[in-house]
């Protein structure tokens, strides 16, 4: 693999970035087949932030994050970095200045399958991070990597435009080419859950509304009124 | 194991219940001999609830939920619902649609051996979930399993009906002949520790108070002004 | 190993102390040149607090809590306990009663390589608390340890007296003869942050501030348009 | 939970148990519906042996192997020790000396959610056991527990009595009162699969032999000559 | 993702196959530029065996394996079947049944990001398998998943016909047509490494050997003869 | 922290090493109070190897391997290298070629806190190693560390010059100024072990050896028939 950075990456349209980051991780993994989640070693640096936009590929050596200030050029408005590790590590690649720097270019957050640290100054600069870890374990710059080529970032492969969503249930990646129909699918999803939702607060049950009893009895679950019963 | 679902399970005094909740998971533990304490990977969804319940419990397959919408059927105002799976998995089998469902039927909480999503949703409601993770992977609904029946959830067996407690330092389960029991004893460990409590906050010393100075001795420790004076 | 109390430990000038604590983690960890950082499964038991002082250092079995009440008696106003354990452990061998005590004497916090418990109750009382797991689990009081010996805590060896620095990021340690000169590097690094921050969130690049792009060059590093370019 | 000796525990039928032995754990496990089986952390001492036995429970504190001396005295010709502790630990519970006394008493081998030690000795003597961990982390005999309770080891209850079977896949429990029952299945099940296994040998696919053909398709899966295909 | 099989995929140069297996996984993840590595929890089921191959992808639900029986029909002779899994998982997914019937299509082995089983029989038959677990744990067919799509196993991302070399180092994956240039990179590597081997070995160091000395010194790096040397 | 590599390090007395070596890691880590011991995690790379030397101590960058071939030189007949890195790693730092330079050198074998690869030449060459991992990933040479100064390894603080042993239960330390005191009690603990080997052997118990009958019925250890028998 040479070391390259690819400068012009596909990237969704905006209004279908903003859908699905509306819709948050649960219903967009959902809406695309139950595909593309990242591991749920990822968490958020600060709870609250929900996020989409567009990946920014890294591929970086384990406790080297010279890869980051490359990439951070590359970062426009409303993209996420997507860092992926040529092995498992928890270094804290990030950091606050560089935090100021993405945010500088407009860059929407860091998905990250390392450490970050400087959590408290993320948290009141309002950048929202996902790592596998928090460290302060710095870093150093001596060897190359690449950005914009595609990745595995905790266990999902991620294609530099593809749409990243991310919020307190972890982080989802939709390829961009599926992106519009992930939209739609999400939407109509929600829209499905809504009427779902107020029957199981008026007190329904999901085994009448999605008409599990028959299918459960099939395949040949029973009822006892005691476990004394179920030997008989 | 043929797959079942008992109706009719044992619930401890309802008093009781709310006794141990009040007294938190540390105090009921240290009551009941040291015992029933699920593994620390058994973390709050969010931070602050304590509750106390009965114990409805559900063994379901890696990636299925379909199991929980037939428990949730089987629980009563204050229950508590467990789940114990049959591998180790952390897929997201518990959201928001399903808290809507558990709370109409006033249900006091969940505890699964697995992973829950929508926490931001959990959290807005207030029902509390402790988990084993948070994760959005969506689940089957394909695999029978049983409802109340014994299971084990986070290293702990659990028998339907046996009382829950929760809070901030993870899950105890106490056995339901138990209860009386062991709430008897949280109160007069508490109590205890109040005078305790007064006593430290004005500078005693536990090595005094616990009278440990005269064992500790028996035992051979020794003190030196200078660890250089150890080797004379 | 013979179990002993040491009871007088050299500990590092308070100013000192207090400078290194005001860095924080990250910036005291690359201060002295990337070391001494514990392993970053170290994480506070409630968020917030940034603390430094003097390592009262104790040697304890997995489970067995008896050498903490030692230790309590060996701290001064403004220490900081650290706990190594024989082999891995995440015993609940701290909570509420223990803080009161602590406070009581002034200590400024507890790092342990294993459990703490009554989260909520330290919190409320503001007693901050680094461990490797949230625990009820109680211990038992049976096997002697050491205080104020050498120990091994979360990967790093810490000598009694060493300053250690805890924040959310995680647990730094600095050897007492290296404070002042870490100290001082810290603030340099710090005073030299300041400009870089500015400069970066006027949107200069890490590439440019730090010179990056002809070593980038020299590496190997190319840039192309499109991934195609590549295999031309 | 009193400390106690359960000195009469109900025993499998030998003639069971060396069936269930003889079949190994994989068919065990299958033919009691999946269930029983002890998380993968459990592996043997050393490769090659398959056993079964008849459990004889050890609840034990971690670091701490005092009741494995009071099991040991409880071990008639053909037995199993199965060691659970109270909170997760790897520490070197069972050594050659132990391993010596239990061959002495005719037992079977030994299954311990903890560590052992003495790999080379336990090999040399051909006493199995497995467990979670190869520790030479010596223990302290201070702490009570109980022996032929009901105990959780490995994410599995197992009931004093209750039959276990282990070999290179790992430990499977079968409880007393299924054991006739389980092992007519297993035998049902061995059988059945010679007759596959040739068929296999012999070239013909499971699709056909299990008729998944159809089943699959009517699923929705579908055949392409070629990935592009599947956007047409 | 539709769940899809994928009939035709492109198989690299047998005689480059059997080159980059001969090489081993670790000069071959060299020769590639340090890449390709699979996570080092994939561990063979038994010791000894060396193959490559191209790899028949699969994408199977946890605890489902019945994509894998559709997927054997895929498979040609020389084949490795490489199965991701949507989940963490450790079930026995793959056990001596499906390794007759892959043995009678004259696969070479097989890759698999969850457990295995049988592994005794496995080792009899020759049939070597790489997988994160050795587990019984039997699993349901219930689910579709997909073959001979791109998937990740075990943090690397695969594609249909790259070529997997596996062995007791673990495993690694060369995409399809980069093979040639890594098996000739590889056949240098080799052939560069016996010279340097037959130096080392008549007591020649690496300092010398690969012109460390100079370097190291330009970075700072000191000799002192002791340690009080270094405070001088 | 300058890079510093120390020439001239204290070596115990190789009688004093050698009679540690034959006793193993268990009997050493008993004899010198259950202190030194790596943490479990810590496997032979082949199986069989029991050794003994002087460490010669390496802290180097996680993926990273300089500073072995700056170590190697240090190395001298009989001495056992040990590496520590400034984070968690698993990385393949050390492989064949390496491992035919220390035996040149007469070196006794490796102990790293990283990953080892080429494990089948290892073996071959009956180079044994101690690693937390097997790994084929290659590293860099790029950062500096240091050799012969106190580092950390498997969670244990190792100073150059003490006396490590290693063999199939893992890897103790013991310092050098202590060698000659824990070979003594070693081989005083061997000779009283035998004596209890035969007993145990000819069926006495160790609860009549070890007289803990008394003890554990002063502590409240009870014995019934049967478990009903307990609730009387």
């Amino acid at each position: 693999m040479k070391p390259v950075v690819v400068r012009d990456i596909p990237r969704a349209d905006p209004a279908i970035i903003e859908m699905l980051a509306s819709y948050g991780v649960a219903t967009v993994h959902e809406a695309q087949g139950r595909s593309g989640l990242m591991k749920t070693y990822m968490r958020p640096a600060w709870p609250g932030a929900q996020i989409g936009g567009s990946a920014v590929t890294v591929l970086a050596q384990p406790g080297d994050n010279w890869m980051l200030h490359v990439a951070i050029e590359q970062c426009r408005p409303g993209d996420i970095m997507v860092v992926g590790v040529t092995t498992d590590n928890t270094d804290g690649m990030f950091g606050d200045l560089m935090a100021t720097s993405m945010k500088a270019r407009g860059a929407a957050g860091l998905v990250i399958d390392a450490g970050c640290r400087d959590v408290k100054d993320l948290q009141r600069m309002g950048f929202p991070v996902w790592s596998r870890a928090i460290s302060a374990k710095g870093t150093v710059k001596a060897t190359l990597g690449s950005v914009n080529i595609p990745v595995v970032c905790a266990g999902v492969a991620v294609a530099p435009g593809d749409v990243v969503v991310a919020d307190d249930d972890g982080v989802v990646v939709v390829p961009s080419k599926d992106a519009a129909r992930v939209a739609e699918a999400a939407k109509q999803r929600v829209a499905n859950e809504e009427e779902k939702r107020a029957r199981l607060a008026a007190g329904e049950l999901g085994l009448d509304i999605y008409k599990m009893r028959e299918p459960l009895e099939k395949l040949g679950l029973i009822y006892v009124d005691s476990i004394d019963d179920l030997d008989k």
